[in-house]
């Protein structure tokens, strides 16, 4: 279901009315009608049961009810797929400017577990500046994510780790990808190994670890294919470091959607 | 390979001297040395074997000689995949802003064929007003796209067309995916159909319908099912138009080029 957030202003009212942008947004892109339901947060994160009572040219008023636990599912005019994710863990080393925004963003509409980012050698920012201001940043853009693509994922915005330190975090590192964009013989592609992964564990986080835009050390990698991690291959063109991630992200969260919905 | 672009200055000198941004670049992104070669290619579209000769402290001297026909896939440091990429083409319909910009981008990037901007009874911006412009904009992206991820695809940015009239445009009906983000018992996964088409004819294109952020009209999806489309779906959550596009792009692509790679 597709979650919409009430206004600011909001504090209970039975009766709600939305103009403006939210108008639109209801009237015109979701095509809601007299009588449909859908569902609501406030401020509070509290759950509405918001139905359509009447719509006007240029303002639409809802009836708001507090949704019951566990209502939600039944009442939503928006289907949505409800799961069941893999637990994938995205591990990002840093890029330029908005890059980690965009990354966020999809990721998380993909149902991405969680988003670490990562120092390495070649990472061009320093991410740990400023960290209290732009982890704000980020996990706004994690949340509004979460709503937008009504994501039964709660993607989680971790602090950010240097690469040598992703070894103690990851609990099983043969269940780390290291999306490595070069052709050596002994990697495998990114569909044999995820499929690998979860006909032995279909539920044990998966992490995968994508480069920064001047790519790993040759000291890095070696590392961590010697802590026992699996370096994976996209069989495609170099790709900047925001379409790799959410590439990666994408082939892994819905390889394993495909293969678990089919056991 | 990558494809290093020459200065708009360089006419073909035998020496070219490199400072700046591209400087940084070429040392401390791409980490050349000297004496290691990559690939230039300079305003006229001519392309060059690149030596680095010396680096010094803020300036980098490269040796240009030009290519001869096919040499370009022996000398580059940076390996790349060459294909075969499966003929994938998208039609777009056309969200708001620069989202079409980033879906041209990342799509050139992963090798789509072509990109089609398409107008809906919900697209919300008129792609067409202003094409002469726009799609100079675009073809630029995609040029610039292809050269930095070393593409053998070369993309092509399309005139803009109805989605009603996308069933003249495409040879074959039945390799035509519409992607409709919702939960229909008759719809396909976007893996096992792209499996039957492979496994079908490996080489015919296969074109992909993507709609606009407010979603097809059921008029619209009527219609293209009816002429023999198929409708596939994603199982994942409401995803925004680009974040859909680049997802089912990457996601047939890179399954194709897979099951390319081992038959």
């Amino acid at each position: 279901m597709r979650i919409f957030l009430l206004p600011p202003s909001y504090e209970g009212e039975q009766i709600v009315q939305i103009a403006g942008k939210e108008y639109h947004y209801l009237i015109n892109v979701l095509r809601l009608k007299e009588g449909m339901k859908l569902t609501g947060r406030d401020g509070q994160g509290i759950y509405y049961t918001l139905t359509v009572s009447s719509i006007g040219p240029s303002k639409v008023l809802l009836t708001a009810e507090v949704q019951r636990e566990g209502a939600r599912e039944t009442i939503d005019v928006f289907s949505a797929f409800r799961g069941p994710f893999p637990s994938v863990h995205l591990y990002q080393c840093v890029g330029k400017g908005k890059k980690l925004e965009q990354i966020i963003r999809q990721c998380t509409e993909l149902g991405i577990a969680s988003i670490t980012p990562v120092m390495s050698r070649y990472t061009l920012s320093d991410v740990t500046k400023n960290w209290n201001v732009k982890s704000q940043r980020y996990r706004k853009v994690a949340e509004q994510a979460i709503q937008q693509s009504a994501s039964p994922v709660m993607t989680q915005i971790e602090e950010p780790v240097r690469i040598q330190d992703i070894a103690c975090r990851v609990a099983d590192l043969s269940r780390l990808f290291v999306l490595h964009q070069s052709l050596e013989s002994s990697r495998t592609t990114i569909f044999s190994h995820t499929r690998d992964l979860i006909e032995k564990d279909p539920t044990s986080p998966i992490s995968l670890l994508v480069g920064p835009e001047g790519g790993f050390s040759d000291e890095e990698v070696s590392a961590l294919i010697d802590s026992g991690a699996r370096g994976v291959l996209l069989q495609t063109n170099i790709l900047r470091t925001e379409t790799a991630a959410v590439t990666a992200s994408a082939i892994i969260i819905q390889f394993a959607i495909d293969m678990l919905s089919h056991t």
